[in-house]
């Protein structure tokens, strides 16, 4: 009961009732040559070759059911897979999901979460094209993404030469600001990201989404005053927003590729940490230069709000998807591009005028 | 500290250090173009088109640590991949693992995890080709196998017609009847499957696997007295077994592929309930002969120390991951496929003799 009406879970729905539920949700793409509903799925691979790539996320470590919505958590789970695919210069053709659910999960946030993979993935083309569902007592959510490279040789970490150009394009540290700021109990209200959904059949009459409402982080928006200088909590909302749902620069992995990028990898868990495995693949080393980075007015309010260094969140902070490339010393980047720094003859990535050592997440140790 | 020596975790290793550790483990086939570590991998897919299926299982839902070892887990895991693959009519070329490990868990069970999915997955020419790991309370493993179709057809769950044989591939009822065994407490000495592994490198030293030492289900052997017809505990141990790990008949899926199978899937929540999803998909109805299923001693013998009936196991017991296909009328099966059945004109499953109603697996229900 929710609401003082009878909501259907998906332990009424049973695992089939889950499945069809699904699958009448998700659209199949000119990819896809046989979709949910068989023992498996069938996708074009026009390239002869299949970029494949896995994530496996779980509820209260790489998300929180009362901090996002199922939408935003179906939408960061896809991102953070199709991120993977593009970082081999592919293009993303499907993705297959294994979800772990409790019984008593409400039939309306799995809607919300299968919208959210669909919706993440239109955003290149892609389907979700099968999956797998049983009861657990936590949300567990097993993303695979598949991929095309149209003939390109796949960008790998380990072509990085010494003399190259090292770049980035896409948002660095807004998602680890927004985590230290649900962290730090700064309630904030929901901006374009939480919550906030396209429009569409279906959407509309749904009850909110999750269990514990995570639609609105309250909205009492923290002690901000416009007036002392502060951000406004607008633009705080938007770092919140965007640790809930990364925004990856798509179209920028393809480009890379096609501009020649001899490395690239996602940042995933922090640019100096995921740097580190280009340059140690590559046997090369990185230096970066922190001028290069520029912090964007809503970085720097929120480090002063939390008394800390808006780099540091540049430098360390993962879940951006941001993309990360080595090019050729001659090369005529797009401006989406921003070059950060050069490959070296030595090891290790170190920042201009910073003490070496590097932070970044490891998903055992943090 | 275990048998008084210290015991490295995958806590101590790390992420990272997991993930070295277990590519190290893992040879990459002929299909792979690129394996574990970067962002994603890269496997061919010659026929232009991939299959690709998932599924998630969990600790204490899908696999006990104290009933089956880390070896046989990686096995099992992998062949109800594979198996989905194969039951397409295709050959497997590679699978990914998302992993889920609480971090006390010993490096050497890993090891042993890694073994058993580098295993079954040579019986059919694939290899591991990428995965993920994060800790978590319980072990979680997210497979994703992949597949190509040499150019056939995909042999779909809807293609069976009115007048079309049903014939299966593959053992039954024997996985259902070992859990029924360990359910009920009945201890038999692990035979072929559990704990004993191929010999190889690295085998030899460790220590045992598994933290509850699931290699061996103490020997005490129940009550079965070989002089009062009972089966022999070795007959009851294959049993066991083969709930441990599945030996799904990999290489008649194409087989049946090529004999022009007009339907086909793998048995994997019983024969009843998944012909049922044939039937459904080719809006055909479906009769069993009983008769026409041969009960193995050791499954007749369970069944009397249990007191059922062992039709049952056969009929709706899941996990052996046979093959069970339709094919046209005149086709001549080689002995491995026994006909089973007949396509009729009505709907849904009957077994001749016996009352309508079928039982079968439900991953949320059950």
């Amino acid at each position: 009961m929710m609401n003082g009406r009878c909501v259907i879970t998906v332990g009424d729905l049973g695992e089939f009732g889950i499945v069809a539920r699904i699958a009448g949700r998700l659209p199949q793409g000119r990819t896809v040559l046989l979709g949910p509903g068989d023992d498996a799925a069938l996708v074009g691979a026009p390239d002869g070759r299949v970029v494949v790539t896995t994530d496996l996320l779980l509820e209260n470590r790489h998300f929180r059911r009362d901090w996002s919505t199922a939408y935003d958590i179906g939408r960061k789970a896809a991102a953070q897979n199709l991120s993977d695919v593009v970082a081999m210069g592919a293009d993303p053709t499907g993705i297959v999901v294994g979800l772990g659910l409790p019984a008593d999960t409400p039939a309306g946030w799995l809607d919300d979460l299968a919208d959210g993979f669909r919706d993440e993935c239109a955003l290149v083309g892609a389907s979700v094209v099968g999956g797998d569902t049983t009861r657990c007592e936590l949300v567990v959510i097993g993303v695979t993404a598949l991929g095309d490279l149209g003939g390109r040789a796949p960008v790998t970490r380990s072509g990085a030469r010494e003399g190259d150009v090292v770049a980035v394009a896409g948002r660095l540290g807004h998602a680890a600001a927004g985590l230290a700021l649900l962290r730090d109990g700064r309630a904030v209200p929901g901006a374009a990201g939480a919550g906030a959904r396209p429009g569409g059949a279906g959407s509309a009459a749904r009850p909110a989404a999750g269990p514990a409402g995570a639609a609105g982080v309250p909205a009492s928006a923290g002690a901000e005053d416009p007036d002392s200088g502060e951000a406004a909590p607008v633009a705080l909302a938007a770092l919140v927003d965007a640790h809930r749902r990364p925004r990856p620069p798509y179209p920028c992995g393809v480009q890379a590729a096609e501009l020649g990028a001899t490395a690239m990898l996602d940042v995933s868990d922090g640019l100096l940490q995921d740097l580190g495995h280009v340059a140690h693949a590559s046997g090369v080393g990185i230096v970066l230069d922190p001028a290069a980075f520029a912090v964007p007015p809503e970085l720097e309010a929120a480090a002063r709000l939390l008394g800390t260094d808006p780099l540091e969140w540049i430098l360390t902070g993962g879940d951006d998807h941001a993309l990360a490339a080595a090019f050729p010393p001659g090369v005529r980047l797009p401006p989406v591009w921003t070059r950060v720094g050069r490959v070296t003859g030595g090891e290790g990535v170190q920042v201009r005028g910073r003490p070496p050592g590097h932070g970044g997440w490891d998903h055992f140790r943090d």
